[in-house]
């Protein structure tokens, strides 16, 4: 059934069909995909710029490769939307993002021809190079293997690890370079330079067939052979010399919304029996101005109206995210400290360092996707007598674990991480959920691991992290806080200690970051329900834990509820677990179910996780004998109660 | 003092004293310094080739350059003996490796020459980038810096990270390509072949000046100005094109064990304002035959006879190790399953795949020192149908921990983590123990995580993991197990479940992994005291939990003692408290204390980290109000839980 609104692509049945259209149909086929991605991501969020400048990449594509049998791999997947389209998406295309509905991402339980999930960057080559091993290894030689990284994903080390082996192996593949000059903000790196180079060179190209006849004559250069011929090639491709390099035979600049150049160059590229990278030059935003024009903006835009790509202004004047309370926060630390920098991993704006780099720009790195190299570069500077802060979410962290064990932690270096998108993060999804920071962290000896209740506590801690003389891990949520008025004055918070915020009997509710707001609201669910005040504390340290608080709390209190929005294994709760161990106090930790969580608004996702003060306060209620909160409780509270002791058979 | 065997060396007081040695004590300077370097290696182990290569570099360093004002960075540390000996630490380098004395790696503490620490891979270039920026900023321009990096080691994309931002920033430093063709075991991927091309093009440098004079004759030559400039560049370096494009220049290659030519290079180096690249060409174990003539042997070498080079005969039989049993059993998988195959990063021997090179080259692939990208090249083989085993030491799989969460356990693909090295590795120190895997993988859900007891089921459970569709994580320590008798046929273990080995009453004693082989020698303790039979548990999995048996157990026992070799925050004893949360047995974790641990033998560490019998008894006794042990404790274990009160202050 034809879409009048998009005659060509709604008649598709499988992507490959659009091979046999007309060579003018597919530029309007292109129209027809801009079209139904400004559509609905002016209703719904997302990755705009990125999908509008692949969207003849997408076509040449699928025309040359048939899939799902040749694969084709999208890094991160933000770009995908087009291929989406391709791919028989259209009809569900409007529920983007929407929870239940359509990842922003790809995912291989969407459709067959999403060949591998992703949403962090640069692993697309690593994947291709070992599907293209397995084809090669089975005799599959019509399954052709195709990757498209941009280069900003191009920043990432593993990228360069997967063309090093994958060079080295030989094995027929196509590796797309989507360069549209930009990774999120302004891409960084002297890579990035090359590529811009190879964008200006136009004298170039005029001067080329002249001097490759001259050459011929040169006396002597008869004598080098191949190495002239790769001279000269690394004349004209200069930029293409670290792809060479590393064994890729190299095929570009191409004018990456030009189809039937696209098309002739991945047919090339297919042809040849060894690695191939095409260089294409795309725009991101490319056929819709607003996009065109603020690049940065409209790479994760939330909804706007499509005649003029301006955000919907909000209904109420919004409360200040955590990022931007931090970004602020960092300025008036730098202000104070020459020593403080910041590094971020191409989060400018994403992680608030937007503001460092306004007011001090000779302070402040953004090291490109490479978070590994940028928490060594911050030890480096830590080194150096400087107090780096290194802002970077805590699902992109993850890529820096060891660097964190190996080199800020065993060397005890004053390393900040403000680790922000802690938790579930909403509409990205399982990808970009921060659901494993503590985990990872709290095992770590010398590390100091701490989570603000609110807004204001977030800039005390930033404070006191800065006065450590070690490492720091300082994590919080994406969006606004519980609305905490700011401080004039940041404060030195006491290290290791928690906060007695409300003392009542029988029951501690323990709360770690933003578990502190819902161990609030559970506590008066219990109150009313107990017709008694119950304890509320406000953990602040994971590491150094406040025993000593924790160990009057076990001596007063029957009963211990840990609240985190982190995973329930390992997390925080286990920690109080691990330190109240051999004491006769019942605890009963609250953490997000061990499966992965899918996306979808963040309060939704919170309650389907279970983590709401109505679940957390029936919990209690339970443990301690007096069954369900009558009226007061919600039907998810009970049905997740009960969900969860099915779930956990013998508990 | 001088030492009459080393009368150059010995009479040293700063390094760069070697300045005004005269140009022929300088040769007798490398010779003494070898020879240093053999008398001790041949006593104690340790990486003997790599740092018998670099004597000419490490003095040309000091020379040049004076630490520690300037600073001189190695890479891993393991090349760095020579530097260790020039910098005022001959009269204890016989201590090398051994507890309490030197480290074999560079460390902070052990002197103010050594900038940094480290014992993994490729990240002196991001260090070295930090400190080159901060002196920078500082106004510092006598501060000069210099990496020294192995080829093994710019496989790992943080190193690409690193120049890349470095050439960026355009900060004077200097990289010293330390290219002796090998990182541990051969080297691999299309950089290497690259290098390699560099050795063999003999020819070109010849015809060199030749054609440059001509060249400038070329009509259409002036045109393109630059651009030929880099051209006629790239044609004699073509193998310096990667680092060229990424901002450096690159000088070079030049042979590695010649003083005069590596002064020449760092001096010109340093002068340059901006980051250079020398390519230093060198001969891993040079100037000792048995070093050079088998490289990988010699790169760990144990205690061997310094006149032949080899290995002291061992005493008794050795007892295979887990390893060996891994590479033994791997190989009968891949004879019975042809979808098996193996991937290990530079460590062929380390892991024993090399059994699995041996058997099925074509199976089996070592992607250089980039484990994150072996992680996802093994995700990208499972997608086409293969059963990838990734073998990498707990260590180093750190490295990988972002694509283990975002490429593997969400991906729910089947791959299995062989996991070498957990727990406490013994002479290598903290950089290399594997002390932190559990926290990091078991808070992952789809994740099977376990260990097995001993040698046999090893076996039993790396056939068990491949029947497992999604991703497995095995982990088994360093060296030999408790020796149990292989099996002929691997068996399937029932996943989740948990094996008691003996039953008991009011203590249960529940093992994971070696940890197993400590509760066996407690319960024989605790038995001895208690006068009754405990009851011991191999928990097998950590994660799927074995849930009713714990129930079980925690219904019958008044008290549980988990037992493990992994950090005791976050490991196997908090996984058994969170799932025992809210019943009334008493639980007690035994691990690996809250701080990093030094190096030494393996006994001895487990000792001093209070992870034995006697303790782990001890901990028992009192735990349960019993006291101590009375003759049969050890005043190791009586000290250990004293410590261990005042440590934990109110616990």
């Amino acid at each position: 059934m034809t879409d009048p609104r998009f005659p060509i692509l709604s008649a598709l049945t499988t992507p490959h069909d659009i091979a046999d259209l007309s060579a003018d149909a597919l530029p309007r086929l292109a129209s027809e995909m801009r079209e139904a991605i400004i559509a609905t991501v002016s209703q719904t969020g997302g990755h705009l710029g990125a999908s509008l400048g692949t969207v003849e990449l997408t076509i040449a594509l699928h025309c040359e490769l048939t899939s799902p049998r040749d694969k084709i791999l999208w890094d991160v997947g933000h770009q995908a939307y087009g291929h989406k389209l391709l791919t028989g998406r259209l009809p569900d295309f409007p529920t983007l993002r929407q929870h239940g509905g359509m990842s922003g991402f790809l995912r291989r339980e969407e459709s067959e021809h999403d060949v591998m999930g992703a949403g962090h960057a640069s692993t697309s080559v690593s994947y291709g190079v070992g599907l293209a091993e397995a084809y090669r290894a089975g005799g599959l030689r019509d399954h052709r293997v195709a990757c498209v990284i941009g280069d900003g994903a191009m920043t990432g080390g593993m990228a360069y690890e997967g063309l090093n082996q994958g060079g080295a192996l030989g094995t027929p593949m196509v590796v797309v370079l989507n360069d549209n000059g930009m990774s999120i903000s302004e891409n960084v790196g002297a890579m990035a330079r090359m590529f811009q180079r190879a964008r200006v060179d136009s004298t170039i190209t005029k001067v080329r067939e002249e001097l490759e006849r001259n050459l011929a004559r040169v006396p002597g250069a008869e004598l080098v052979g191949t190495h002239l011929r790769d001279a000269t090639k690394a004349l004209w491709y200069q930029h293409g010399a670290l792809f060479e390099s590393l064994g890729w035979a190299y095929v570009g600049p191409i004018d990456g919304h030009d189809i039937p150049a696209l098309r002739r160059a991945i047919r090339t590229a297919i042809e040849h029996d060894r690695p191939v990278l095409i260089h294409a030059k795309t725009v991101k935003g490319k056929g819709y101005h607003p996009a065109e024009n603020d690049v940065e903006h409209m790479h994760g835009a939330t909804p706007f109206d499509p005649s003029c790509g301006k955000a919907h202004p909000p209904s109420a004047p919004p409360k200040p995210t955590y990022t931007e309370v931090f970004g602020r926060a960092l300025v008036r630390e730098a202000e104070n400290d020459p020593r403080v920098v910041a590094i971020t991993a191409a989060m400018l704006k994403g992680t608030g360092v937007n503001h460092m780099m306004d007011r001090f720009p000779e302070r402040t790195y953004d090291v490109g996707i490479a978070e590994q190299h940028g928490v060594v570069f911050a030890c480096g500077l830590a080194l150096a007598g400087k107090r780096p802060v290194c802002a970077i979410y805590s699902t992109f962290l993850q890529r820096a674990f060891d660097p964190i064990v190996h080199d800020v932690a065993l060397q005890n270096l004053p390393v900040v991480f403000a680790i922000d998108r802690g938790g579930l993060v909403g509409d990205d999804g399982p990808t970009h959920h921060g659901a494993f920071d503590l985990a990872y962290l709290r095992s770590i000896p010398n590390l100091t691991v701490m989570a603000p209740k609110d807004e204001a506590e977030l800039v005390h801690m930033l404070h006191t992290a800065l006065t450590i003389d070690g490492p720091v891990a300082l994590r919080y949520p994406r969006g606004a806080g519980p609305g905490a008025a700011l401080p004039l004055a940041a404060e030195q918070l006491p290290v290791g200690r928690g906060e007695v915020l409300a003392r009542g009997e029988r029951v501690a509710l323990v709360g770690y970051g933003h578990g502190v707001s819902v161990a609030r609201d559970a506590a008066a669910v219990l109150e009313d329900a107990l017709g008694h005040p119950v304890t509320l504390v406000n953990a602040r340290f994971c590491k150094p834990l406040d025993a000593e608080l924790l160990h009057d709390l076990a001596a007063d209190h029957g009963l211990l509820v840990t609240v985190e929005d982190h995973a329930e294994l390992a997390g925080f709760g286990g920690a109080v677990l691990e330190c109240l161990q051999g004491t006769d106090v019942r605890v009963l930790t609250a953490g997000l179910p061990d499966r992965f969580i899918e996306h979808g608004k963040r309060d939704l996702l919170l309650a389907d996780a279970g983590l709401t003060s109505s679940v957390v306060a029936a919990r209690a209620l339970d443990a301690l004998g007096c069954g369900h909160p009558g009226e007061g409780a919600s039907s998810t509270g009970k049905d997740f109660v009960e969900g969860r002791h099915d779930a956990r058979g013998v508990r």
